[in-house]
């Protein structure tokens, strides 16, 4: 009988094996020592739980008592008056498939988490209009509804990648500000054509009902190509930390573009450089100048299984499952290896591979037991190609907090533990 | 200045405008009243959330507390002294997209919600195999996993169609036993694969680990396809109620097949005839004989908004939104009417199309305020026509509990009251 490796072809170092396996019964070759055989599998013991009638239901479901460590990691405030300034981050590595659930999708606030009466919560679109209009979010439901299954990541998110040297996080911190969401609500485009935009306005200003007045310059030409005022996420009424009543959605673009608790659209000729535009969420370079009005998240991908905050438990198979996404559209292909870069292999991809939304990615992986170095490589359907962390130093330097999508390198150590290196 | 009615073009009676409005700016036109305009719309007041820093963060997130009636409907056990027994319902006409949320998805139980613990559940597979094998749930996150977004109808969803007279229920009672999220596990074929399926085994018994050992006979064929044991429901890991920590997942098949809280798998050459397939879960036919093992659900829609449970609130434009599916295979294509089946028109479709999955339709609706009669009619990818009611009782009657997929029917009245009546 053949050994496992030599029945699944390696597509790469160190142990990558080709994605031709998920379709082929050679993969439970690989597979061997997982489970326990023999007879011993039968008969199978009674359970407590078997033996009394179970719980009833509740209007309300929740996760089980045994999943209460999968949180979200909260960062704690700078200044402990205000709460909910600042990130709760989701545990990418505790999660599969590309829906977040929405009780774990992070959260970034600048004036805690607004609790919002939906009766009394207005929206008006007003400025260079000509008919300045005020909706309740009552009217929003008569309107046409669209719906989409887009990530939304802060542009923040990564930035403790810029560190001179490593920081021993898990994935919660170094990706945990991306999520993807069903949303769903009305097209921005169908309420500026009833409002009747007037021929010299150029951008919107959007700005939140949460008591800092979060507000952002957009571009009327993305208002009126993919813009959403959001009501659902993932089938019911988005939740109080992601905007609760409404907030706006702009594919791709970085997540506080993406406005929370949306209460106003004003229609101008300029951008009106707010605060969070010019003080926050511009791109510093390292010859001291820095980019503006850095709308796309760049094309980028993490490894979530294996990743730090988990340890593998002795060599054999183990699959590669990560997420990869682009502002600009859909993702192309991901790569993955074992070898800290030397050698590549395709990683299959989970349909539907849909626009501006995370692909899931897998790939299967022999670990032999000794230390390896894991990273993942996402192109976009434009061609760009996710940079390695010398690329990226390169290009921008290292001293920008935002849109950092370099190649993440996880090692994992001869007793299995994943941690954060740079590769 | 045309009037809204002329330039939306009609596409079938009473009102139903061409799905081609949602591609065009002439959509502002039919929304005319339901936005307050003029100069009023600023200043905004400021509103008391926006004068005190909002809250702080939470390691899992909850809807907001204005949502509280958005909750299954449970309905009482025949026992008392049995709760968790029957099911609980989906309240769909308060839901949009094609996600149901997890807490919020419909569950049906045979003994009540199972308390279980992960580390001491065991998964065997056994009967005519070459290696009977014991999985752990942390075993089984070791294979290759498969993501899919899929619906999971009951069998006895919309058996209170089968009433001689409408009853005065809401759209929760009548259709609200089918959820979809997006699952996540092992392809039960790698497992089978790695047991060494005997030739003479066809059959597999799967059997939970509640306290009513529920258990079906499912055909090989089936769990070689596209048969999955979930560990993951929309991202996190699988709701208790939804059969945590691991559940069969049988796409496109009658609910109760994919058994929750899976603990047996054994291969056997014919069915076994347990309770759930033979007491329960056969089709009665108008000639006293039965259906026995009908596994795909059949081709079905439904209209959630407007539906019963909603009131339209005075005349004008309302887009009609509802959910598709069928257990065969994709949605081709679903027509709407506003007469009573009198007239039809194509309902646009919302993108992605998946098989075994609903999709979200929505058609244009400008109502004049008299009473009206609203129809969904779909068809699936293998042409299978969703039956009027006079043609499901003609070929089957109506004294089944199991596989209603007939056309139902909204009446408006002309307080914008929608009731369930029979067209």
């Amino acid at each position: 009988m053949k050994s496992p490796t030599s029945r699944a072809d390696p597509a790469a170092g160190n142990g990558i094996l080709s994605r031709r396996i998920f379709l082929e019964s050679s993969l439970a070759a690989g597979m061997a020592g997982i489970a326990t055989s023999g007879a011993s599998a039968e008969p199978l013991s009674m359970q407590p739980w078997m033996q009394i009638p179970g719980g009833g239901f509740t209007g309300y479901g929740q996760p089980s008592r045994f999943e209460s460590r999968v949180v979200r990691a909260i960062q704690p405030p700078a200044n402990p008056a205000t709460q909910g300034v600042g990130p709760a981050r989701t545990p990418l590595h505790l999660l599969e498939g590309i829906i977040t659930p929405s009780g774990l999708h992070f959260e970034r606030s600048h004036s805690g988490i607004p609790d919002i009466d939906p009766d009394q919560h207005r929206l008006v679109i007003h400025g260079l209009v000509r008919r300045p209009l005020v909706f309740t979010v009552e009217a929003l439901h008569r309107y046409p509804m669209h719906s989409q299954i887009a990530f939304i990541e802060c542009a923040g998110n990564s930035q403790v990648l810029n560190a001179p040297q490593p920081q021993p996080v898990p994935v919660t911190v170094t990706h945990g500000m991306m999520g993807c969401s069903e949303w769903t609500g009305v097209k921005l485009s169908t309420l500026l054509d009833e409002a009747g935009v007037e021929p010299t306005a150029r951008w919107l200003i959007a700005e939140g009902a949460d008591s800092a007045s979060m507000s952002r310059s957009i571009p009327l030409a993305k208002a009126m190509d993919d813009a959403l005022l959001c009501l659902y996420q993932n089938g019911e009424r988005i939740r109080p930390s992601n905007g609760y009543p409404v907030r706006l959605l702009l594919p791709g673009f970085e997540g506080n573009m993406s406005v929370k608790w949306l209460r106003r659209l004003k229609l101008v000729t300029n951008a009106v450089m707010s605060k969070d535009e010019t003080s926050k969420y511009t791109v510093l370079l390292k010859d001291d100048k820095a980019w503006q009005f850095v709308f796309p998240m760049e094309v980028k991908s993490v490894i979530t299984r294996p990743a730090p905050g988990l340890t593998l438990k002795g060599a054999g198979f183990y699959e590669i499952s990560g997420l990869a996404w682009s502002g600009n559209g859909s993702i192309r292909q991901v790569e993955v290896s074992a070898d800290g870069g030397q050698s590549w292999a395709p990683a299959a991809l989970q349909g539907p591979i849909l626009p501006k939304a995370p692909v899931r990615f897998r790939a299967p992986w022999q670990w032999n037991g000794r230390p390896a170095v894991l990273q993942s490589r996402a192109t976009d359907e434009t061609g760009m190609v996710q940079p390695s962390r010398a690329q990226f130093a390169a290009e921008r330097g290292l001293r920008g907090a935002y849109h950092y999508n370099a190649i993440a390198s996880w090692r994992i150590d001869d007793k299995g533990e994943a941690s954060n290196v740079y590769g």
